[in-house]
């Protein structure tokens, strides 16, 4: 049995019920047939009223991204050109950096409704439920040598952070490197993995997780403390395909910006929207914990820290606390 | 039938012919089965004279690398604690990536007698014929960001040349940034590749190919022109073994050396090395062409290139030519 047909006999008929004789005549099955597919649409997110007596009813749609709509808002970019949509995957990462090993272009993209094995920063978990979030994974092939990888994390902090203030006017900030906060709590987060070949980058994957329309019940209770969600934090849904669709154009616009004029317009951006910047904090290093004020971006990626001593160390790697 | 049996009766009489009736006789198989297995020992390097009246004769024994010989000579090192040595393999390279992938501690080392599809840089081929040089692969996990990466290039190239030279007495000298070269001939191919999460490195593999003991019949007709080996220059053969601890010491010394005092120490080190410095070179870049003197290192790794206006350029990515 077509599993479109079945459920195109609910969508014609929104709300009401629809008895199991009746869908048993139009398409020619069993009940027990009809039962197996309402569980497996079920599975997939649809959700249905069953009545012994009425049938079943057609409560909600799963919010799955439309590719098409947005390949139509990608119109003329780059990015966004190559989509690749799946169901579940383990982690959009591994696939776009199978995919790179490959040869896949630059902005070729990778986009699932759930992770079941998101990665964060430092082999971390990532919660990724279907439906909710955007979590995705691009190539990128750019043409400067691995010195300059730290700037693309930096920049892409940028734009999301950009993408997003603008859409939903929500009081978003950087903390640096590239956690976007509301609040004090986390709302997205940022992954860049490069593959260099001596100076040479080969390819970089940059890995988007954004909490788009995730409710207070997708998150363990220990983790609301900490993370929220456009959703939670504007109190309405948003559009995915928009949200995409816009970072990936702002995303474009910066990285064209910063391949021809280098990356001290990204350095300028990025302070504006730091909440980093002006107050004490300890910073946990490879290299030791040491306490100081950030006091701005150096060309390299790496943030200035203002010691007690009044002298200024720049710090390439470290975990940054909360404000002291 | 065992062979190392076959190989015994061998070598117990060195020079010797050994019937055929005799060895079938003593290790009770048939003169057909041991006409099979001489083969295979020929496939793998040995070579036998055959006579009709006489039986075989065994003429030399391949030139194995000794993983207990080089274990021996390493005590104390912790580059070659952990040595996983092969007969034939694609690349050592992609073993030790993905050995890294999997939690491959710092200093572990992959060596093959031969490699079917050695890599150079940029995808390039590398001729890796069975027992004549050195094909080996280290995981890295230096403690720096990935910032720093390129010095890790220029480190090993100099390692490899101070410790070639001291060993062979050749006039080995470094081009920009690791071709090891005897008057003007490749004798080296280093390459390390870089696996990084934001401005984390995590993990170094870096590749070392040496040619140790080929001889001119190893090489295409049109290589000889840019590529030689020790034992061409150097009219003698030399010890695989002795040829890896001692750089593997060296390497280790230097490694030290630079995640304590930093670079400038290795940049001296570099520098004196060096056959880049004062001539006239084009350069090849991803932004385009330039012509310019290589007048010394900076702390980035990149080079610092004096133009025909005197102005000074650093170049952190680039294919040197000959000397205009």
């Amino acid at each position: 049995m077509n599993q479109e047909l079945l459920l195109q006999l609910f969508i014609d008929k929104p709300g009401e019920y629809v008895s199991g004789e009746n869908i048993s005549q139009e398409l020619g099955v069993s009940r027990t047939a009809i039962w197996k597919h309402i569980r497996k649409l079920e599975a997939a997110g649809y959700q249905f009223e069953a009545s012994r007596r009425l049938g079943y009813r057609l409560l909600s749609i799963p919010d799955m991204l439309s590719v098409v709509k947005l390949e139509n808002q990608l119109q003329g970019n780059i990015f966004g050109q190559h989509i690749h949509y799946f169901e579940t995957v383990e982690s959009t990462q591994n696939l776009a950096r199978a995919a790179a090993e490959e040869g896949a272009l630059e902005g070729t993209l990778f986009v699932a409704e759930q992770q079941v094995k998101g990665r964060g920063r430092m082999g971390r978990g990532w919660i990724s439920p279907r439906g909710k979030g955007i979590w995705m994974s691009m190539v990128l092939r750019p043409s400067v040598p691995i010195h300059f990888a730290p700037q693309l994390t930096l920049l892409t902090a940028v734009a999301l952070c950009r993408s997003l203030k603008r859409l939903t006017g929500l009081p978003i900030g950087i903390k640096w490197p590239n956690d976007l906060l509301i609040e004090g709590k986390k709302i997205s987060g940022i992954l860049l993995e490069s593959a260099a070949e001596d100076e040479r980058l080969r390819y970089v994957i940059a890995g988007i997780g954004i909490s788009v329309n995730l409710e207070e019940a997708d998150y363990p209770a220990e983790l609301l403390e900490k993370a929220t969600s456009l959703r939670i934090s504007g109190q309405q849904k948003w559009s995915r395909e928009e949200v995409i669709a816009d970072f990936l154009k702002e995303w474009e616009q910066l990285y064209f910006l910063y391949q021809e004029q280098g990356f001290s317009p990204i350095v300028t951006l990025w302070e504006a929207l730091s909440v980093s910047l002006g107050k004490t904090v300890r910073l946990t290093t490879p290299q030791g914990e040491l306490v100081g004020i950030p006091i701005g971006l150096e060309e390299s990626g790496a943030i200035r820290i203002q010691l007690e001593d009044g002298s200024i160390k720049p710090v390439f790697s470290a975990e940054m606390g909360e404000p002291l």
